[in-house]
């Protein structure tokens, strides 16, 4: 019985992106979805809450990406917490992810229902991120607005990762990313 | 016929916002804010089109709010554009609006499908305030961070204006929001 079923989570994720890619994202339904993938309905709902959620990480899962870098950070700045939660994050997208991410982003830019599902997560993460940041005796305003500048960086180095042409790891697209925000930003 | 529909749509929303608050919005139908307010389910449609839309200013109208006070402004830096888009769009949150926006946040905060559309409503400002920057030749990845950080601001502003002890005006408390992320991204 479990035998059969290691790999269900991802098997399920690649059988979505396939068939939203090729028949769209309305005209699939679950049960297909599990066909392909060789399960049951039942066992696509024990992975995932609904259709949109099989291309998305669990929240925690998600989350803990982030967090497991700013956990591990001494720092008393905000920006270098978070800083190291998106350095953290970064070792999640190598190289050899890039392909699946670029198909996986194709399709979920061209589904309004995926979009929505993107920014909740986003969204979530930030309010994840700002609770992480309060609990470091950082000031709640302050807090709020680092976390949501890191996952501001965060979508820009995604999206640019997977451009066509970009060929340079996650990490370092990042930090660039995150030195235009403190550019911009400098007053002087 | 003209006549007895002036202010049909602020008097749909303040019916919704009512309903919403005293039976929760699940439980409130299109054809009972439209009742509620003397009109049609008809007329409702006219006006928003669906029932989260009714507590939304429209995208087109919500974004000019900030689009004018970036175009009014010279400066070839994009923080200085943000920061006059958000500076315009303050004079729209009058002491005198202070109490509603109380009310409608507190109903958009306990309903998901508030926030949601909400979070989709501040994505579209972002991507309109990314268009006009990079119209004015910012390169594109300055431009959607500097937008987003302007969003971001505004959001937390907005949240601070409508706390229950605060009495300060919109526009100077988002001015000190703004501040606060030029602190934390300054890198000395």
């Amino acid at each position: 019985m479990a035998r059969w079923q290691s790999g269900a989570r991802e098997r399920l994720a690649a059988a979505a992106l396939d068939l939203f890619a090729t028949q769209g994202f309305d005209r699939t339904t679950v049960a297909e979805i599990a066909a392909a993938a060789g399960l049951t309905e039942r066992t696509f709902f024990r992975y995932y809450a609904d259709k949109p959620e099989v291309l998305f990480p669990g929240q925690e899962e998600f989350d803990a990406l982030f967090l497991t870098g700013l956990e591990a950070s001494n720092s008393a700045r905000p920006m270098d917490l978070v800083a190291a939660a998106l350095d953290h994050a970064a070792t999640f997208f190598p190289d050899g992810r890039r392909a699946w991410s670029r198909n996986r982003r194709a399709v979920v830019m061209g589904t309004v229902a995926l979009q929505e599902r993107e920014l909740h997560k986003m969204s979530a993460l930030a309010d994840a991120l700002t609770s992480a940041l309060v609990a470091r005796d950082i000031d709640p305003i302050a807090a709020a607005l680092a976390a949501e500048a890191g996952v501001s960086v965060f979508r820009r180095a995604f999206a640019a990762w997977v451009n066509d042409k970009e060929t340079r790891p996650f990490a370092d697209i990042q930090r660039e990313v995150l030195h235009k925000l403190q550019v911009l930003l400098s007053t002087n």
